[in-house]
């Protein structure tokens, strides 16, 4: 069995602790200086107080100037920080890297690095000296952390450039209920795992919009609309990871299909598109969602950037993400829902009838 | 404008005239012998009885025994008969058919011949006269009825093995609530709208296991669960397009991932799914269901035959299709749910540490 550090201790880093300590492993979670509280109470013995459960006691809590400690002769590392919190983990860990040390990360997001969209174990690998030959595991995947800390049935991917890494973290993880399948398409994992939140926040808009006009949900709804979305949704997460030199087919597994089933039902991102779909402004609906991190807006202005370059290289032409490219509107512009339908699915010009 | 006449007034068969009529056609719609209710109602400007809503005024509404009259000089049929009636509508419908008339289908579902597994809207073509040259369309997506008739956002494939038999209807039809795309891919798409409802069902368990211990649906419940059983199932939907020689890819567009979110969302499919889940045993579960057609029961019975069928011939290994399999066991044998996740997404067998 193995002794595991896992930095970052908010709700998906934790989780990740179930079905290690689970496995045998010892545990030892490392807050960042955002998790103050978090470490306290573990220290404590009291609950997660996001998750709202206890953790399991084998685990050792660090607080973030503990890392030293918690790094010390470790077999293998999680990072469990937010995409934002990518580039200041990879710095402070790098004293204490050691060559192939298993890495595992459940950050999700893509960067845009001037030139081009970059996923986040790549970005870490660039940060890292090479001659340590680190190869980041990605985690994707539908994974909803409060579900895995209550050990419910879970697949997911683990997906890196090495696919003895992979299967190293593979090894340590899966268990009777963290199904974990091996993939050899880091990038069009990650770019699934990036765009799934932008695509849920549309899918969400057909709720307020039905709400809007007074109706209740139920089995009559909106959901075609949902659905020719979530279609959509598969289409263009296609396309893009297309423009990275991923595989396209990534999308109707479990990091595409899977993870945007999932977010839509359990997410905020959905809830923050209902807002809109109900017809709130755009400030007004952020400050609804009360601080709750909108993945959804960072990845659509990554990708807005993003999109302008690869079409300014011709790599990508304008209207070829219709639905990306009205959510940008939506979301960034606060311009009003009006959903481009009629152009989805690589259709032609809409025609005369229309 | 086109004068198109619609066998069946079921709840498809009556919906479709909503955009048909909004396009300026002429619409005849004619009941079978258990629509009589239905036209009834129609002639009287009643409201329709299981859509709950009036139809437009406009549409002549005929009794079976009116067939003849009702299909004089049309210029357009479409069959909204259940996948049942399908038979039976090839054979009333034979005198009245004339050469290169274009017919639509709404009827769902796979037969099977003895040999192999046939798409409908193939059943139908190898009982009319090959002379006639006639190329039904099918129609796939997500559609549900009660929204296409309150003219609710749709988008489906038209697919046929005649490109311009696809095309004529889905100039027909398509219009600004309506938005048709042409498929080259019958196969695909009507293998994913008949196994749509098996799968949907499997997804239904998670709701009724979640009751079951007596926990209340929310944010955190078995999202995970379902969201790998939905990646499962288009994976599943690939293989069976294969062995059928369409193309897999379909299952992650319209007819296939955006079909089941569909179906999962509106449909007493998943309501059944839940009652198994639930623990009921299988027969009480079908009482449950006061009489409602199950979809997924009669793919499931076609299917055992089938790949029992197609393993003798070596064109399908056993285990393949462990999601399907499973499916069967609990709903055709009353079976214990217990997922095999660790088969999912060909895993190799189970590992030693599981």
């Amino acid at each position: 069995m193995a002794t595991i550090a896992i930095l970052g201790a908010g709700m998906m880093g934790s989780a990740l602790t179930t079905p290690l300590v689970d496995r045998g492993h010892s545990l030892r979670l490392i807050g960042t200086h955002l998790d103050t509280e978090i470490i306290g109470a573990l220290k404590a013995g009291r609950e997660h107080p996001t998750l709202k459960l206890p953790l399991s006691p084998q685990i050792q809590g660090y607080f973030h100037d503990e890392l030293p400690q918690a790094l010390e002769s470790v077999d293998a590392l999680a990072l469990g920080v937010s995409s934002a919190g990518v580039e200041w983990a990879s710095q402070i860990l790098l004293p204490f890297l050691r060559p192939r040390l298993p890495i595992l990360m459940v950050s999700k997001g893509l960067a845009w690095h001037g030139e081009k969209l970059v996923i986040l174990p790549d970005l870490l690998q660039t940060r890292w000296p090479r001659e340590l030959e680190l190869h980041p595991v990605a985690v994707a995947g539908p994974c909803i952390a409060g579900e895995l800390a209550r050990r419910e049935q879970t697949c997911v991917l683990f997906t890196s450039r090495s696919a003895s890494a992979t299967a190293a973290w593979a090894a340590l993880a899966r268990g009777p209920y963290y199904h974990v399948f091996p993939s050899d398409d880091p990038i069009g994992s990650e770019v699934c795992a990036a765009l799934k939140n932008a695509f849920a926040m549309g899918i969400g808009f057909a709720a307020g919009l039905h709400e809007a006009r007074g109706q209740l949900a139920g089995s009559i709804a909106m959901h075609n609309y949902e659905a020719a979305l979530y279609a959509q949704s598969i289409h263009e997460m296609k396309r893009v990871i297309a423009l990275l030199r991923g595989e396209p087919e990534t999308a109707a597994g479990l990091a595409g299909a899977g993870d945007l089933n999932v977010t839509c039902n359990g997410g905020r991102t959905g809830r923050f598109g209902r807002w809109l779909g109900l017809g709130l402004g755009l400030q007004e609906a952020i400050l609804r969602m009360q601080g709750a991190t909108l993945e959804c807006l960072e990845i659509l202005s990554v990708l807005r950037g993003a999109c302008a370059h690869y079409e300014q290289r011709g790599e990508l032409a304008r209207g070829e993400l219709p639905l990306l490219e009205h959510l940008m509107e939506v979301a960034l512009d606060g311009r009003p829902i009006q959903m481009p339908f009629e152009r989805f699915f690589d259709a032609a010009a809409p025609e005369a009838e229309r």
